[in-house]
């Protein structure tokens, strides 16, 4: 069974994407959004049945751990307020998404973060997107301000209550940006990345998984810049007299695979042990195009993958026993414990 | 002959960092900071001798392209002429350097860049030092801010003017950030990749070079995130309609190879030309540990390069060729042009 643990609903239906400008628009004049539509199912299935599953069955993924457009968070919009309508809509509409293809989807929420304001007041919606919806994670954003980093440091105790929340419920979270107002990122291109590398960076410095040692965090895309640099990380890590790497950070931090060519791919896997590997694609995602140089989709990281020829038992952890292991409510969801 | 672009003081001499405590607390407190000290030559000697040149020596380096310390640049701390003084101080100290080590260093500049003021203000102290002390080119950073990206993306064309004069110099610079004041980020641990990441995504969406088809602009620790995810920039500059990066970008960009471990190197030379990658180490810089892995330091990047079995064509362009093509200033500067 291959778990891709690494999705988002970038294709959603029309009449929500619509329904987000008329909510922001109303935000900008002062008045109240309109009653968020009525969608058909039909049009939720359309919406994935050309697209993700499709693309699912042509490469052989089962099920894919899926969350709202992370580009399209947005907490640096609007107030709490319209951050809570918006993460609490988009929520539902993963959960229509997870109800129609059990099998295929599990959801993973966004939060309702705004710049300032206490992570705590993202609690609810966390403990009804697990508890009511059944999804097992979310993805919490390291900078709601889009791209002038105002918030603390992801080990600043300032977040200790929602890591806290996190842990009672079982679940982690992929730390995971949005969109960028800073003109000098790109989102897909540098911010994200970015905020990979930082996020790292910070929990090598302090002692969060001394604090939390059930906590489960997933840097996406491949870990940012963490595995090409993992000497100056290692090396890093002695000058500052913080214990080894393995030690104190690769108990509680995952990567994902979605690195874009097998030049990348070779390297996690030669420097990132089996374990802390996560099979991912963000498809469809930010890089949706055909690769020149091979002819298949550069996203299509189940390509590069197996192409590592990696020991069945290896093959396995990666494919599916990891995602297992880091997001236990996937077994218990009535999805297959095993294939 | 093997050239090291990448090298700051980061030994100099104790009254120097002295100097900059006073000048910084003198501003504080509004008033005028005290004479800058006279230095003996034999403390400047003794400040490389038994590092930067021991090492060199050691390690077969002949040549080390050599600027102020990067994290000690600190654009953002006090005004433009605090700056300035810094910059015009720190530079001079790199001239006395040069001027005691001709055959062993080569001078690159500190600007005297700060929040909000316009690059144009830089031009004088970079003309100073390519006409008067004869440096090979500059270091310019991407956000004097420290850390909160304040200034515009190094495509706009505010910038214009400061290339216009690098280019007239004929000088490269290297993009390179200093120390941070936000907390959330690292200097060396995330700062200086994020930015090297930042800046490429910022060539790559624009048209920079067709502006300035003459302009090399150098990315240090081997271009951040780039090369990592080689795939998913070749694939953004697809999806964003932009001419391959091999034709819209590196003509005017090169890497450095300050990655400290074998595999990071490896992928290094696996995607990117030889012709864009340039040889530096950092040293001593940001890691100054040995790698237990190999009880070698790790950012003697020279036995990473040396353990790749280049052709000696391209060992030579790696060590030495493309350094002279980048900073055609080292071969006017009494340096023999050739081993």
């Amino acid at each position: 069974m291959i778990i891709d643990c690494h999705g988002h609903y970038t294709t959603a239906p029309r009449a929500h994407t619509d329904w987000r400008s008329a909510q922001k628009e109303a935000f900008a004049a002062g008045i109240t959004p309109p009653w968020y539509p009525d969608i058909p199912d039909a049009d939720i299935r359309a919406s994935v049945e050309g697209s993700q599953l499709k693309l699912m069955a042509e490469r052989g993924i089962d099920l894919t751990i899926f969350s709202p457009r992370a580009s399209a968070m947005e907490h640096h919009v609007g107030d709490e307020a319209v951050s809570a309508r918006w993460a609490q809509v988009s929520n539902d509409l993963i959960a229509r998404v997870t109800a129609l293809y059990p099998g295929s989807f599990a959801g993973v929420c966004q939060l309702p973060q705004s710049p300032g304001v206490p992570i705590e007041r993202s609690i609810p919606e966390l403990r009804r997107c697990v508890t009511e919806l059944g999804f097992v994670g979310c993805n919490l954003n390291p900078d709601p301000s889009g791209g002038h980093w105002t918030a603390p440091p992801l080990t600043d105790r300032s977040w200790y209550p929602f890591y806290e929340a996190m842990c009672e419920l079982a679940v982690p979270a992929m730390v995971h940006v949005s969109g960028v107002t800073n003109p000098v990122f790109h989102a897909t291109g540098s911010h994200y990345l970015n905020a990979d590398t930082t996020a790292f960076m910070q929990f090598l410095q302090a002692d969060l998984f001394k604090d939390f040692p059930e906590l489960q965090l997933v840097i996406p895309h491949g870990g940012g810049a963490v595995p090409y640099h993992w000497g100056r990380f290692r090396g890093l890590a002695e000058m500052l007299g913080r214990p080894p790497l393995t030690e104190a950070v690769m108990g509680n931090v995952s990567f994902d695979t979605c690195v874009y060519h097998q030049p990348g791919i070779d390297l996690l896997f030669t420097v990132i042990e089996p374990e802390n590997i996560l099979f991912g694609s963000e498809m469809i995602g930010a890089v949706r195009g055909i690769d020149p140089q091979t002819g298949h989709y550069f996203d299509d990281t189940r390509r590069y993958v197996d192409a590592l020829g990696l020991s069945p038992a290896v093959r396995d952890q990666v494919y599916e026993h990891n995602a297992r292991r880091i997001y236990p409510r996937l077994g218990a969801g009535g999805r297959s414990a095993e294939p």
